[in-house]
């Protein structure tokens, strides 16, 4: 049988979601502890991999098993063994056919940006602090040239070799900048986003709304399909992936 | 020159708010900071100590020094020193007059409780989690009963030997119940708060909440006065201190 998770993280503690030598990885965690639940190794597969200090509100990931999960138990008993800054919120079994990555038809990533001149200590591990004087009105129309089917090239970074060759194309349903304590939050919807895509268009955006560069400079960069063009990506611990949606046939 | 200042901080870095040997205190954690900046020993005198885990979104303290201070530069490099978990967020010239502790004319405590069964990762060190199936209503109506001029000894902590001689009276003028995400958030307004009061009142709502005691133990432990009627503390880390309350003339 096939199961799907879904989980929340602060991904403060780790060093991103995917295994790693040297370094305790969200992914590793949660499959220990799914391995002394159900008494046999288990490998999680997930909707795609946060980077270091990236959060999540909503990760999905997929894990087979062939023994009887009882859900109720599994939710209580796993987040009696994760530590607190992992938490498994829902499980459900799914269709074999169901793939936490293949599956996912889209995505959605918040950026949380604190412009006040002193940052909340309750917020500083989820917001980025950008102190330069910021045009908020620029901000938000200067966001809406993304929108829309591109090359999204200029704004990806190379994961690893041979990611190059991955198609760049990517469609963006939705970008809203909406205020909130401190500053705004960015809230991105379409339906993938490559290697530091999100945090490339902060970065982009951010330079824009202090002055530094252009408005025009973002479709510049899309029509170059060039990374060197689009500058310095926003730091990780602004940007949480809040959701990922799967076509409604996936759940059992 | 004497200077009033607000400070926020994360109470779950700190050994609490006074010096202490071999751990490290908000207290001293400032004063080390301000020295810095003043280039001479400060001493800084709270409106009062928060223990360990506790966090504050409005402590207040003063200082003195006869150096002249740049407001505005004070508050940019005191944060820039400072740890993220503790941050200045205002400082005022005041009278000589005005005395941080004797000064308060009152206080707001928020205690923020997490009923749901699985607790956001995002805010684990600032909720208390707590498990056992809570009446809501009553908890809402039970609160009530603290409300007015009570010797409150029954829910005082001996702080340090000879705190026992303490004046024990203190007046409560709100509790409020606010539903927030995931359970509650308790706010206690009154003149003072005796050591660990509010952890002990709450203490005490959980217990008659969950059906483990009647309300009128309330009552009943406000007229006995005897610490040992009136059971456990609720845990430091759902606690802050929100606000103290000074006579309007304090600002110069």
């Amino acid at each position: 049988m096939r199961y799907k998770i879904l989980i929340q993280y602060d991904g403060g503690d780790f060093c991103g979601w995917q295994v790693q030598p040297d370094a305790v990885s969200i992914q590793e965690t949660i499959e220990e502890v799914l391995a002394r639940f159900l008494q046999e190794p288990i490998r999680i597969i997930g909707s795609g991999r946060t980077d270091t200090g990236v959060h999540a509100l909503g990760q999905v990931a997929h894990f087979d098993t062939e023994k009887p999960v009882d859900l109720y138990k599994f939710i209580r008993a796993s987040n009696g063994l994760l530590p607190p800054s992992i938490r498994i919120l829902e499980i459900e079994e799914v269709d074999e056919n169901f793939h936490a990555q293949y599956s996912a038809k889209g995505k959605i990533y918040h950026y949380h940006l604190w412009f006040d001149e002193v940052i909340s200590p309750f917020v500083k591990r989820y917001r980025t602090h950008y102190r330069k004087r910021v045009d908020l009105e620029l901000l938000q129309a200067a966001s809406q040239d993304f929108l829309g089917t591109h090359n999204f090239s200029s704004f990806a970074n190379q994961q690893f070799e041979g990611s190059a060759g991955k198609n760049p194309i990517r469609t963006i349903t939705r970008i809203s900048v909406i205020p909130q304590e401190g500053g705004v939050r960015i809230e991105f919807e379409g339906n993938g986003f490559l290697y530091k895509m999100v945090r490339n268009m902060v970065g982009m955006l951010l330079e824009i709304a202090s002055g530094e560069r252009p408005r025009e400079d973002i479709t510049k960069a899309l029509a170059l399909a060039d990374r060197t063009f689009a500058g310095k990506a926003a730091p990780a611990s602004g940007l949480f992936l809040a959701k990922v949606f799967y076509p409604p046939a996936a759940s059992k």
